[in-house]
């Protein structure tokens, strides 16, 4: 069983995870003789996800997983024999018993037709949702801008464990600062946060006595305090200068605060909404902080998890205003103010405004769910077979392929502008900078001319007969490479409502081609 | 490594796949001298979902696995340890090595604070999905009536490998027929079902000569007949009865659809529309089902997967039968008709009303994203801790928590009817059939009086002290429970859209210590 658990402990994707029809496929292909016909598959989306005109292609690492380590164990070949018709020649099993990818070329995924078809579902299950949940992050970080910490924490609402593991590792690569997920820490490197829940605070009813309440200055020297006491002394200044009843503040918060505080004096976090943020979350906090505060701590934060988030920041900034002035502790006024509860885009841009007191942004079921758009539709086609081009002729248009084993490329202006990208057959000469192309837009019925200042290879090597052809990106290269590819985009191509569509075009070659066999097909 | 994977090869929750703040929760708890507190959560959820108003609750047997093999490893207290604050008392490190839930006695899980808390992220992440995909899966089913096969095939629209495991897996629970997903087989048993792609179409040119070409009859004896000669001589007649020119269906498809026939001579399917389906897709496949159906196989369907598909279904369906008489062949009229391509709910709906032809019907991405709702919003909260009740009161009422331990029973009518479902405290004796119940309807400002004529207790001890108490249900019989549950239903509660709310009421007793703990906090 290790052989399928790869060295950052994770489940891979498994040969079986994938559609029956690959395995019925695979017979069909045996039994004609072709499976080991050369063949070529290309895996594309046809459209930018949530009415953009941008997408992360994500999910390499996960895909090169899989592949270096695709084998179908005896008990998979085992359960399939038991599914397929049970006068199937045995040879067919003892090919798929030997089969391993490492004589797969290319990511444009090029090898033995039965094999190649075998990997369909499993590479679109890695790379779809993977790009996805990227993309989605990516806008995210768009609408918060650069200065806003963006804390992913959809676990809990994700497709299962897996799903929230993909979910975290991805959001990261998309520009989230953190994930609350201790596992996408521990496997992906993924920083983490968190603090506490309300669980925590419900769980104190203020009777409790802490078996130690001393805690040492923050710089080791000196005395050890009461921290319960000092905060008891604390809370009674801070509800004077609030103008709140000493009654007020619940004592369970009070203690789970302590609790917190003694446990996490460098840390301390303040839940703020578990009874009344006013009355008491703010108080209490501010008591605890201003306790520690004393003995050289300073506090890391409050978070709001309920009611108009963008209006309590703006009120509790203002309380922290003047009371790091009543009481001379100008590190007061900048404690970070974390805030979550069902954040949407729409939410977000109201909590990234101009003016906003919110720092840090907890976001959960609409990164990870992708609610505007739960799927981003990643197909796996046939181009090329035996070193002929295939092509799907449906009448359904939308449906139709882009024949061939293709190159694609990226064409800059002279200021460095993005003009385009450019498919073309894998075996034109590249274009060339400065040089006169003809092309035809996706969709457009006459061709028009570009010369490009320079052009950009946008395929790479990765895998060649099993083999990495250069090391993988780290997470956090990935995520950087992300941020630096969307900052080239233009400002209408990366706005998130009704951008300029980014255009794609076909070389005259391949345009030819579709053409051709467009016509044959349909006689 | 091997003991955090299951008997079914799947990789279970792990301890560490939970929110960084469970971590140092259990460390505010620890520091508190509190993480053995007997303390109980309940996992719940506030509405039903796609504005529905019934949900399957799954995930128990994820859930159970999880829980009994809750440990955490050296390498995990190490990488916490690395996190957490570097003078963090070492025994905290113990007590998490140590932990297991041999102590955990109840599903609403109660056992010792520090550890039940640790528990809320994967308990959430395991049950969440499970319970809306299965029940978004219920819902298809109801609109698809009985007698239309549901195949699941959203595995490449999942979130990573163990999302599509998981929406597999429930689909099936929530009333589907069957999956496309072979891990979903081979581990969890649900029947799978599938043919052959586009692909395998598109790579057939109609050059190729197969190796063996003869096919035996079905029965066994008899001279082996030359398959490709008799699908020829077929498609002659087939385009001459159609009103086609024999030059019309494609040549690949027609070699595609040999080659699958000669792989499975008994499961027979042809996909139709990667040509033309008038044209092409059906002359080729009626050649090839009427060459088999000489030697005693019969054609197992078709499957379209573009265009309008009820009105392609109609068509298909009367061709099948002007051929079936022209050719006497009366078996032909009833070959199964399969679609897919993006069904929804609406979609679904049409393709079930009265008059369609459609039998089997292939919904991925709409049942494995749900997309009218892609989360359940489950929660788990503190509701008792040292044996006493405990309540989160915050100013947004919709987040307020229902404090104590409690139990939950369902009441019935003389006629089996669903009447409302109750919740009390523990302590309270159960209710008796033909007792009248005086109880608060949740969300009522008044009591309201029930006689139930039967009382069906709803909660199970499944795990008590890390031990199983009774055998979990097999897949299959828990998906016969969800339909037999959901059959008990009145129509008014199993209608989709804008359904009569199913009450939920609360005893005396409990609606007391609400406004008891309410009045407190709020003081």
């Amino acid at each position: 069983m290790a052989a399928e658990w790869d060295a950052e402990g994770r489940a891979a994707a498994r040969p079986l995870l994938t559609d029956y029809y690959q395995a019925t496929m695979a017979l069909g292909y045996w039994r004609a003789g072709r499976a080991l016909d050369p063949a070529e598959f290309e895996l594309f989306f046809r459209r930018c996800p949530f009415g953009g005109s941008f997408a992360l292609a994500a999910g390499l690492r996960d895909c090169m997983r899989f592949l270096r380590t695709f084998r179908l164990l005896d008990a998979d070949v085992q359960f399939l024999a038991s599914m397929l018709p049970p006068d199937t020649d045995p040879a067919f099993f003892k090919h798929l018993r030997a089969l391993d990818c490492s004589g797969v070329p290319l990511l444009q995924v090029s090898g033995p037709l039965l094999l190649v078809q075998l990997l369909e579902t499993p590479l679109l299950c890695l790379v779809s949702y993977a790009s996805l949940v990227a993309t989605n992050a990516a806008r995210l970080r768009l609408i918060a801008g650069p200065d806003k910490r963006l804390l992913e924490l959809g676990l809990r609402r994700a497709q299962g464990p897996d799903g929230g593991l993909t979910a975290s590792t991805y959001s990261y690569l998309g520009g989230f600062d953190s994930s609350s997920n201790v596992l996408a820490g521990q496997l992906r490197g993924v920083p983490m946060a968190g603090t506490l829940a309300h669980s925590f605070i419900t769980s104190f009813s203020g009777n409790e006595v802490p078996p130690d309440p001393m805690l040492a200055p923050a710089a080791g020297k000196g005395p050890r305090v009461d921290l319960v006491a000092s905060v008891n002394l604390w809370l009674e200044r801070v509800c004077a200068h609030l103008g709140l009843g000493l009654q007020e503040p619940h004592l369970g918060e009070q203690a789970a605060f302590v609790a917190y505080a003694l446990a996490f004096p460098r840390a301390f976090q303040g839940l703020l909404d578990t009874y009344s943020v006013r009355r008491s979350g703010l108080p209490n906090f501010l008591a605890v902080a201003l306790a520690l505060g004393e003995l050289g701590y300073r506090a890391v934060g409050v978070r709001l998890d309920s009611g108009d988030l963008l209006q309590q920041a703006q009120e509790i900034r203002r309380v922290f205003r003047t009371t790091a002035t009543q009481f001379q502790v100008p590190w007061l006024e900048a404690v970070p103010i974390a805030v979550s509860n069902n954040i949407d885009e729409e939410e977000l841009a109201r909590l990234a405004q101009e003016g906003s007191e919110v720092n840090v942004i907890g976001i959960g079921t609409s990164v990870v769910t992708c609610p505007q758009q739960p799927s981003l539709g990643c197909v796996y086609k046939l181009v090329s077979v035996g070193g002929q081009p295939r092509m799907k002729l449906t009448e359904d248009p939308e449906k139709q392929t882009l024949p061939g084993s293709k190159a694609a490329f990226r064409l800059l202006g002279s200021d460095g502008s993005l003009l385009m990208d450019l498919l073309q057959l894998a075996e034109e000469p590249p274009p060339q900078a400065g040089q006169e192309l003809r092309v035809w837009p996706r969709g457009a019925q006459e061709p028009c001319t570009v010369r490009p200042a320079q052009v950009e290879p946008l395929l790479r090597l990765w895998l060649r007969l099993g083999e990495l052809c250069e090391p993988l990106p780290s997470l956090s290269e990935s995520r950087a490479f992300a941020q630096q590819s969307l900052s080239r985009l233009s400002p209408a191509h990366r706005r998130l409502q009704s951008p300029a569509v980014y255009q794609v075009a076909l070389s005259e070659k391949l345009r030819a081609l579709v053409d051709s066999l467009s016509a044959g097909g349909l006689l």
